[in-house]
């Protein structure tokens, strides 16, 4: 394998892109979050979701904390080749940090921004262990 | 309809957010483009897709010069407010420019990105009306 296919993303400034991660089988979009050239590498190599977290500055292999991997199915590149989509197989059921299934929870319906997605589990208890 | 949920979205500093664009139906995701304020309003009230088109620095009703518009189903925000998801049915059922039905129409297999998806029209007769 060689380093040419990290090439052909065409990073912006910053190092980074968008990469989309939708769940196989029920095809729900569970997360956005950014990669850059290592994030995709490892995704690439483990076959686990990893990102670059923004917030705080680091290498971010997700469900490292939580134990809510990613496994990853297939990685697309988009057409101008600065976004990503990974379809995965989302371990314990829940991407996002409140304890829902996806972080796209909130629907706008008549003017306001409506959580329509239950907890399915307490953040406290996910990151406890 | 007050502007209280355009301020909900934690737009960032260049006023711009992601927006997830998937397919009612096949839950196919089709775009990842940007919106600013002018076009999530635009989204909201015409019930068609509006990006705002960093190469071209303008407001972006797609499907404006191809005809294929995206009739919007359902709008959703994730939760840290800086990534949209609309749902579309793909009037023409192509909302790439190179004529194919998702922009997404690149692989990753054995160390190299592979065009998997089928053109389904010619770039060059959806321009041309």
């Amino acid at each position: 394998m060689t380093e040419n296919w990290l090439n052909k993303v065409n990073w912006a400034q910053d190092g980074l892109v968008p990469a989309i991660t939708q769940e196989a089988g029920t095809g729900r979009v569970l997360t956005v979050a950014y990669m850059n050239r290592e994030a995709l590498e490892k995704t690439v190599l483990s076959k686990e979701a990893h990102y670059w977290s923004r917030s705080r500055k680091k290498l971010w292999h997700k469900g490292e904390e939580s134990g809510h991997t990613q496994k990853v199915r297939s990685i697309r590149l988009d057409c101008d080749e600065d976004a990503i989509l990974i379809e995965v197989e989302q371990i314990g059921g829940i991407a996002c940090h409140t304890g829902r299934h996806s972080c796209f929870y909130q629907e706008l319906q008549d003017g306001k921004w409506v959580a329509t997605d239950p907890v399915l589990r307490d953040p406290k208890d996910i990151y406890k262990a």
